[in-house]
C-alpha cells in the first residue's frame, strides 16, 4: 500500500514532546483532515509541495540511503499521518529492522496499526488552532492505547489555550501530560527575533504552569529545532 | 535524622535530563565528593555559602511554604545527595504526601533509599571534569537499580568526554542514555553571548551523535534553565 510522502531525512533530533532529543530520522507523509491557523507544516497540505507515492519498500529504502546506519528510531510526522492506512506496513517494516517507531497526530483518526508504535504523542488543537475537538474519537484514541506509550501535549498560544489545555489534562489524568510553547511566528527568517520571542513566550507558559495548581504534574516544553534553527525546513 | 539544605525553591520546571520541563519543587543538599572542574553548584561543597541542617520535617515545611499547593513533584539535588542517609526518611515523606522525587547524582555512594526515588539520573562525570570514574561502584549502582526507572546522563565539553559517553552508553546498553551539552561560561552574566554560545555547542553535540552510529539511541538535550535564564540561582 503506497504513502504520499513529503520528505525524508535525518538523523536529527526529535525537537519536542515525549521523547524530545531523541536521535531520529523523520517521514514526513502528506495530507491532514485539519487545517490550523498556525501550522507550520502547512506544506504537508496547502498544496505548495507535491508529496510522493511511495511503497514501504520506497521508504524503507529512502531511509537507509539518507541515514545510513546513523539511526535506529524512526518518526512518522505529518500532516496527520494517521490517513493512511499503509503506515501500518511501514511500523512492522522499520521493526523488522530493528527500529523504533514514533507518531504524533492530533488524534482526530483512528487507525488500527496506531497499536505498533512504540511512542504515540496525540496533540489535540487548542481554540487558537480554529479546529474543533471531536471529544468522541479521542475518548476513543486514549481508550485504545491504555497500557501502551503514550502521551498528551497541547500546543498553547494564550491564555485560552491554556485553558483547553487544563480541560485535556483533567480529562485524562492518567496520561503523561506535556505542554508546548506555540511559535507565532512560522514565516520569519530573523532568527535573532524568533530565539528571543520563543524563550520569552516558553517563559510565559512555565509561569502560567507553575501558577496552576492543576498542571501540578506536567511538563512545559519548547520545540528545541526552532530555538535552534529557525523555521529552517528538513533539519 | 538531619540532612544539610543549601536552598529550596520552587516551582519550576526540571531544565535537563529524563524528566526535563516537569514542574517540580528543588532540595538543594549541601556537600559533595567530587569537585568538577566545570561544577555549575560548587557553592554547594566549596564553602563559599553554608547550608542549614534541617530535619525532615522542617524540609517537608519548607517546601510547602515555598510551593504551596502547587506542586506534586521534588527534585533532589546537590552537591551530591547520595552523601546523605537521612534523604530515605525525606523520601518517604514526600510519598506520604503524595508527591513524586526525582534524584540527581553522579553515582559514587550507594545509599539503599536509592530504590525509593521515582526518577533517578547517574551522572558520571567525564575527563573533562579531572574526577575519576570508580567503575566498580557504578556497575553496583546500576545493577541495584535494574528495573527501576533510572537513566544515565553524560554532560559532554569536548571530544574527549564524547568518547567518554560512548564507553559508557555501550557498558550499560539497556540504560536510557541522556546527552547534554556542558556550560562552560558558569560565571558569566552576559546572557545573551551565553545564550548563543550554548546553542552553537548544542549543535555540535548533536552533530557529533548524528555522525555517531554507537549513539543510534541517545537523547541529546540542553539545560533549559540556562537558556532561559543564565547562570541564575533558585529559578
Ligand atoms: S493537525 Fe498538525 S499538520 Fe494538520 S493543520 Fe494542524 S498543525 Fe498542521
Ligand atoms: S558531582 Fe556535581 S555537584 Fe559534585 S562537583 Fe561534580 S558537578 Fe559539582
Amino acid at each position: 500500500m503506497k504513502v504520499p510522502v513529503m520528505e525524508v531525512f535525518g538523523p536529527t533530533i526529535q525537537g519536542e514532546g515525549m521523547v524530545i532529543g531523541q536521535k531520529t530520522m523523520f517521514v514526513r507523509t502528506g495530507g491532514c483532515d485539519y487545517s490550523c491557523s498556525w501550522c507550520d507544516s502547512s506544506f504537508t497540505w496547502d498544496g505548495t509541495l507535491r508529496s510522493q507515492l511511495m511503497n514501504v519498500n520506497e521508504i524503507i529504502r529512502k531511509l537507509e540511503e539518507v541515514g545510513g546506519e546513523r539511526f535506529s528510531h524512526v518518526t512518522i510526522s505529518g500532516g496527520n499521518p494517521a490517513l493512511h492506512k499503509g503506515i501500518g506496513e511501514l511500523v512492522e517494516a522499520c521493526h523488522q529492522k530493528g527500529w523504533k517507531v514514533a507518531i504524533e497526530t492530533q488524534g482526530s483518526i483512528w487507525q488500527n496499526w496506531m497499536m505498533l508504535v512504540d511512542d504515540v504523542t496525540i496533540s489535540p488543537k487548542p481554540p487558537s488552532s480554529n479546529m474543533e475537538t471531536d471529544f468522541e474519537k479521542l475518548d476513543y484514541y486514549i481508550e485504545q492505547l491504555t497500557g501502551h506509550n503514550v502521551s498528551l501535549k497541547v500546543v498553547v498560544f494564550n491564555d485560552q489555550d491554556f485553558t483547553y489545555a487544563k480541560m485535556i489534562h483533567k480529562r485524562y489524568p492518567s496520561v503523561p501530560f506535556f505542554l508546548q510553547i506555540g511559535n507565532n511566528s512560522v514565516e520569519t527568517d530573523d532568527n535573532e527575533t524568533l530565539l528571543s520571542n520563543l524563550l520569552n513566550r516558553y517563559e510565559w507558559l512555565i509561569e502560567k504552569t507553575t501558577e496552576s495548581v492543576s498542571m501540578n504534574n506536567a511538563r512545559v516544553l519548547p520545540q528545541l529545532h526552532t530555538l535552534l534553527w529557525g523555521n529552517k525546513r528538513g533539519v
